[in-house]
């Protein structure tokens, strides 16, 4: 932690500080600029924090050095982890690619969409069944019946199941169906949830806030993985920003940025980074070619009759074309997929 | 809902469009233009969204024209809602100051804050229990021994209670000492914990996420209001923008629209918007000159010392200087401050 | 400025930041902490930027100590700079309030418009000869017969003037005409206008880029001043968020922030803050509740038929309810209008 | 365009609206839906604003139909622009890389930057004389004698130079030297420059904004068509989020939007779009994944000694694995890199 003064201040107001911090077991390290003066802060800094420090006379500005995640750190853990689900690896130099519609809708549609992306060579299948809708008027989903839907289909393609858990009362239904728990957007900072799927033996798909930094998420996995969930993949599915001719900002500098600060996979979801389906394929394409180790894309055989996310969803032939030139691109990287 | 079509569309695409809508029980009306022809829709929508005629060929864009939130509209519902907490009402000519601690930290620590708050004149004691926090290594709060502490100052002081609630698992325990349940900025869309909230007998400070726009404030207060619980408030509490400077961004604006478009109350958090103490008298001061019902302040006696928001808390002598100020302020806008 | 160093790097790295530092005439003051080594870097930064030591192997970080602008800052400069124009005095404790239409139309619509604001009170007259406008298919305003114009409107009410310059090229004509020379939000960054004005005898009014920081704007105001204008008014016109209510967020916090880190006069705009009529009178007040030393607001005899900015112009009798409530804010935060 | 009028009106207010309109020369067209009434509005709306209708009694919302766009939108010209440099096709099947450093600083520096880009492949040489910096007392480039330096340079290597123009006045001396003007983000509503621009007859690289939307960029591109230059190239090179991690936000989206949108080429800058060298890869091949025509890199052989923008930089044998990896993502989408 570095301590920066406003300029003009007494060299009492300096010798307070210097008190204060070495108060609470630290040690003071000064540096006397043409302007201002700073002091390094060495040791342990759980006993104060910059708000403290911030209140003294004279402090203008307090500035963390350590990064404030440990378990998510690539520094601390150099090498990749690989998430298992079933035999599949995540996170390895093969592409994974998770398929399937927003919201489990009835039998017909969820096994029709499953056996087209089983079909084209998707690895997972999502699907909700708890389902987070901005208005109380929406659909919200199934609830259970969903989930033995979604478990008839494994059975059926031998896919296993990414589905949304919104609540940890929730939670205990959903394991009993899932292989992975996703984590929605507008929960990203539910630290409720994020401690009960911290205690779960299923990995998690944890997907950045719309409007959270890159640091955020990567503290909201640091809850995870401190209470002892060590499988969790992050997702960029786009932010908000100024530009409304989107639903969201694919975040393309996320993928190369998070695999330089955390050894966790990362996936991309073109499909909520883009609210559109006809920039589905470019935005995935390039997530892939910016290092991604997967994608989730929404698939939907009717998407003029989706009970939610039509717009952005692909049809089935369209997801086929992109799983072909995805190959290509995969290849191109030094990857492959399947 | 408005549909507008593509330029150079067939004649065949635009009836396509309107068989589509007309077989899900809506009329449609034609309107053709020099270069493009659009659709209205007149009927009831929920059996279709904009997402599934996007699809449609030849669709361009599909505008709504209604607001999607009906029992928080101020169309449906002209007069000002009154929440009454004790024999305060909120929403009234007179303005509200809520004011108390971030976290409870101690017995002496509430004691002293809530003496303090009290004798300048504010109405409401903050204090929060259960604390959503970044970092899983940070103070959580007391839990269940914080709410006991609020408790035991409400009957030194006589001041009603406003405390977070983050998961709907711990709604029980705080509705037995709470007057009045407050959803934090990251579970703005938290459903559940919205639900939960809709079906309780405490009224609700519902606080703006950091990421959400106005309409989706209103539509998570649609949610509570669904749900059977009418006694809503709003709290402006600062977005999130590129400005770092402060931390976060006083959507001043957001008052006068919410006064317009809805009947609730509205509050503001100068202490959030803010993050300094020092900006945070300008911005209460501009709260109410905007005509906000109401303010909701962090206050510590010794901020050097708080376990968290220091930076962004008043001291007790400051906060005294603000009511006086708030005063003036408040009768230049015709209303009172007790 | 501080470097930080990456964990786990060698001594060798480090003693070659030094060396590298030192070889271009700067002290180098090394700090060991647990995790990492900081490396505060003393004396006249000119010679290397951050990026340069960024590129060092084994840098992480480098940030800023000492702020970028001089000219600007209060720390320099401790008392306000007080902007004379004609009798009034902009940065005093009366508030400044200049009032007029968007464009200058005609003889006939200045003309009344002037009159009106004039007789409600107003300080300053506005008015756009040279308009910036997105598409050029609109109207682009009158040029030289614009300035004429509101030379005379000046004579008939004894108002002085302030209006826009877009380019360099304009400048020797619109300082034939005008008091004030109003810089544009998008050309807050047209680093030869703020040349070509830094030059000039006129006080300049420096409007905050739609997605600038403050830190930004002071830098352009940094850019005037050191041209030799001493004369400089900051304005605050809204910036761009992802909220799409209203055409941009007022950042209220910007006024007092402002006040703090500079000297010059902090002028709020309501009309652009907001783009909606209805909305200016409370961006207004908050404005100077907030502390702003004046405010520049649209107004429109017809605004249903002004050839630009109708939706956000006040008319004339709007513009006076304004003032009379604008001066019983003023007053109680210890200002005056007139 | 479309006027939707408030609930509740009268069936005066919808008439006066009416009227209003068809005293402007345009038809109406109404619409009773079940809560509102919205009036289609047929025919040229020059003589009428949105801002205009707004102001009538009973109107809530007026919204666009038509793009304000045309010289530039695809609609109207289908086919891609091809925009010839020398032999240079951009907007082909061939990718284009323009490269070299941020400014030129010497001779020798541009001499050995030039020589290197070339051998590595790259088809364009660029290089800043005036240089647009956010610091007065930052270097300002060195002026004309950077643009002999730059046409020394094409003589020597044959690569046509890019180099950015930031004044009407620089204009001519410009014109000398340069094949491609640019114009920087800064500028991109600078309109007195844009119309300069648009008089020329060399190509144009326009920059989008860090502020700016797609529309409003494509509106920048219309000024200078509509001034009769019809050989404009687009930029995408990052847009100002609230994450801070990375210098700008590279708005992957933009590039598939703007080929659909305009037959204009979309080239891609990474170098500001990131801030960081090491990203720059990752954002250049995912660029061309996305569907860019090409890319703009910053490459400087010594970055520890760049005046500009040392941090973003490539260094040429970085550069030069760019190229060969680039080659084969060109592959992976069907172009070609020469």
């Amino acid at each position: 932690m570095i301590v920066i003064m406003k300029m003009n201040v007494t060299a009492d107001d300096i010798a307070a500080v210097q008190t204060y911090i070495e108060s609470h077991g630290l040690q003071t390290h000064l540096s006397t600029g043409q302007e201002r003066t700073i002091i390094g802060v060495v040791g342990d800094k759980t006993a104060i924090t910059d708000g403290n420090i911030l209140r003294l006379p004279g402090v203008e500005r307090v500035m963390p050095v350590s990064r404030p995640f440990k378990l998510a750190s690539r520094d601390f853990h150099p090498e990749n982890t690989i998430v298992t689900v079933g035999e599949h690896r995540i996170g390895d130099d093969q592409i994974t690619v998770i398929a399937g519609p927003c919201s489990v809708e009835s039998r017909e549609q969820l096994f029709a969409i499953a056996a087209s992306v089983k079909e084209m060579g998707a690895h997972l299948l999502r699907g909700g069944a708890f389902k987070p809708r901005t208005s109380p008027y929406s659909f919200q989903g199934l609830g259970e019946e969903g989930l033995h839907i979604l478990a008839e289909a494994r059975d059926r393609t031998g896919l296993p199941i990414v589905t949304e858990v919104m609540s940890p009362e929730e939670l205990p239904i959903i394991e009993k169906y899932a292989d992975v728990l996703q984590i929605g957007a507008r929960n990203m900072q539910n630290y409720a949830l994020l401690k009960a799927v911290g205690r779960s033996h299923l990995p998690v798909l944890l997907k950045r806030g719309m409007m959270s930094t890159i640091e955020e998420l990567l503290m909201s996995a640091e809850y995870i993985l401190a209470h002892g969930n060590s499988q969790v993949m992050l997702c960029e599915r786009g932010i908000r920003t100024f530009e409304t001719y989107t639903r969201n900002t694919l975040d393309i500098n996320a993928v190369p940025v998070l695999k330089e600060l955390t050894h966790l996979p990362v996936i991309v979801d073109p499909s909520h980074a883009t609210g559109k389906w006809n920039l589905v394929k470019s935005a995935s394409l390039a997530g892939i070619a910016a290092g991604a180790d997967g994608l989730i894309i929404e698939v939907h055989h009717q998407p003029e009759l989706a009970m939610s996310d039509g717009a952005q969803s692909l049809k089935p032939r369209r997801f086929g074309e992109l799983m072909e030139r995805l190959s290509r691109i995969a290849s191109a990287v030094d990857r492959t997929v399947q």
